[in-house]
């Protein structure tokens, strides 16, 4: 599974830790979003709790990302998550240094480096343009820009601070062209989606504007109706 | 599943990340240790890589545990492990404040109270007999004493530091009697369980003993050998 | 200095990092403690700012403590604090644990070990009943009790919750009674003092009080007027 | 003191927390190096164990770095280091990310920042080319280039690895062309230091090469010698 290549745009929900979002509820959601994203077309890529990476993996075809991962090897370490664990779990990569879970530089350059080995896909979590320019400076495949001012607020930061995406957009084609940008924070409506593409990122990362949605399904539709070609 | 009650002697064995446990060939382990337990009658405990708990404990009978859990309650983290997240997943409790990844003590006080209201069972995995009546005073389900200087070596401290045990053992009793002990480090052998338990404890904490044994039928069988009634 | 005995009751003032305890300020505090000191007779401690600890040491007859202590010996550390290095100041012990600088129990065992040795005393804080009997247990020279929701609130806990402080105190008193009870968070006037004193602690623990008081002479004469014996 | 110029080349020998260079040891060796660099105009900076900081920086004039800062503003923070402390105690400047003490990329980001408004002097430790790329794009004063596995060895990474350190100049020029680079690890003698200015730095971090030397003044006279204009 670890080779499947994701396409842009990329929708990526973060499940995170809420309670709509755990164990079967947590494979419904998976499910839903797989479904929508077979019909449309649209890359849907999903984050599941960590203790249900493999479970949920298992039983779809999404691109499945972990929230975490740490920067060990595999072997004596309890408690942890490996590169290998999340391959082995059928994930296709990762998120890192979100900002409710940050590591250190040192920390994602040796993830970064391992996940090429291993043909995992990394998305480094940012909060400036400053940082995001640090993290493109170690080539993941992605940055996702998110000042953690503006999480779950549903004030999307493509229209809060523009200037804040923009800058790390022009900032990481400086430093290395070759990482992708991933807009994030309050992302909530098509719109909010839109704006994001148009400042120049290849796609949203964003979590409560789905997870915590009444209906899942209206919720993403909504999300990814601006990225279907008509 | 988590309200099932451990019985006693129990055999706990901590997957840990290496890399002879992590997805199916967890899973492959789980059932090896499921089927030699329905068999004997001996509870055999399995703490599976934080990636593949729903997974496991999804297909197997054995009391699965968690290898770490986080202090956080359900809602907008990132890369965490909550307990409700542990009890969707099937598992029945959770080992915490293992030597590689340890929490603070604060941490596991609010870890116990909450995990009480969950009727999830708590492991404190512990270094030195201040340290184990010290967690004791947090009224966890179990606390396990574990040398960091002897685990994964194959010597028990059962042997090498059998004081550290029976201190242990002492003071969790003057501490909180309620409490029951297990035994880590260095366990590889039904010697070293039979030793574990003349100390005063209920129970060992294993890992690389099973995990990194190229034959874990056999492994596991020569562990609970002792603990057979005939 | 380090074998300096501290005499009860103790107020103990924590500068922490506030602007109005810093450098040359810290000092001026430090002077207007130690002279109020010796002037009652009451046993006024101080904790200066982490880089001001030699420099005001080495200018105070005040018993000295640091904020925080690391848990290595001397040797190759960046920006740690040992507890050689504290003694080498001119200090007598140390603060360790406080909320907002947890450590974690194995931690706290080793500084407790290594500071019997050296002859330095240790105040570990804690939160809850059980945190402060699960300190005692491993016998540093005292525990602070301090519910972090009350610090810096001007709302003592003697007046809060005095359950959280008698708790503790009786708890304490079943696993090591050797083991001193000071009384922390909200403490501002006089009253709060004798009202911890009579739940059964010896002392004080204060910050903002102090430090963020106009008038610092007043502000400290107001607190130990009650323990001043007419 | 926090407007002084630091002049290059540069030799900063960080104390850390040696036995050897706690309290008044710690200021001995200060004044020898402070000593040596009127002597012969070649600037020395010192880096004092934390809580000597400002006993230190308030009895010599050499430039005075702090080894660590949290990314705090002053206030209700017990055991921290702030940027406001280190100034108010009369250093110029501090390290940062020491590998002994790394912190995240957002907290540099932040340190950096808050720095520049208060007119200090940040020194960013860094251990691969990509990880001292990454830390110029936040834009400190210095990087200095410390692969782990060399420090404390007496083998100097300009010998033992010096692609690391072209490398590493070679990528900050293009990232940030204003950001100077330190190099460091093994480095124990003059021809270490004269390497390291060949590679491309302007100067060298070192710690047990001078604190562990038995004859402080002759290390400290041998590091210099091929900075000193004939």
């Amino acid at each position: 599974m670890q080779s499947r290549k994701i396409s842009f745009p990329l929708v990526l929900i973060n499940f995170k830790t809420y309670r709509e979002s755990s164990g079967k509820k947590g494979l419904e959601l998976a499910k839903v979003a797989e479904r929508i994203a077979k019909e449309t077309g649209i890359e849907i890529g999903i984050a599941p709790q960590l203790t249900d990476l493999a479970f949920i993996a298992s039983q779809v075809e999404a691109p499945v990302f972990s929230q975490h991962v740490d920067d060990v090897e595999p072997g004596s370490y309890t408690g942890h998550v490996t590169l290998e664990a999340i391959r082995d779990a059928g994930a296709i990569g990762t998120l890192v240094n979100h900002s409710e879970r940050r590591v250190r530089a040192d920390q994602v350059d040796t993830i970064v480096k391992r996940a090429k080995q291993l043909g995992l896909t990394i998305v480094v979590c940012t909060n400036t343009p400053e940082v995001t320019a640090a993290m493109a400076a170690l080539s993941p495949d992605m940055v996702a820009i998110e000042p953690p001012e503006l999480i779950g607020t549903g004030i999307p930061v493509s229209k809060a601070k523009p200037e804040v995406v923009t800058n790390s957009v022009e900032l990481v084609k400086r430093v290395n062209p070759n990482v992708k940008v991933l807009c994030g924070a309050g992302i909530t409506t098509g719109d909010d989606v839109a704006a994001a593409m148009r400042l120049g990122t290849v796609g949203v990362l964003l979590a409560s504007g789905v997870v915590k949605a009444k209906d899942w399904e209206k919720a993403i539709r909504g999300l990814i109706e601006p990225l279907i070609k008509k």
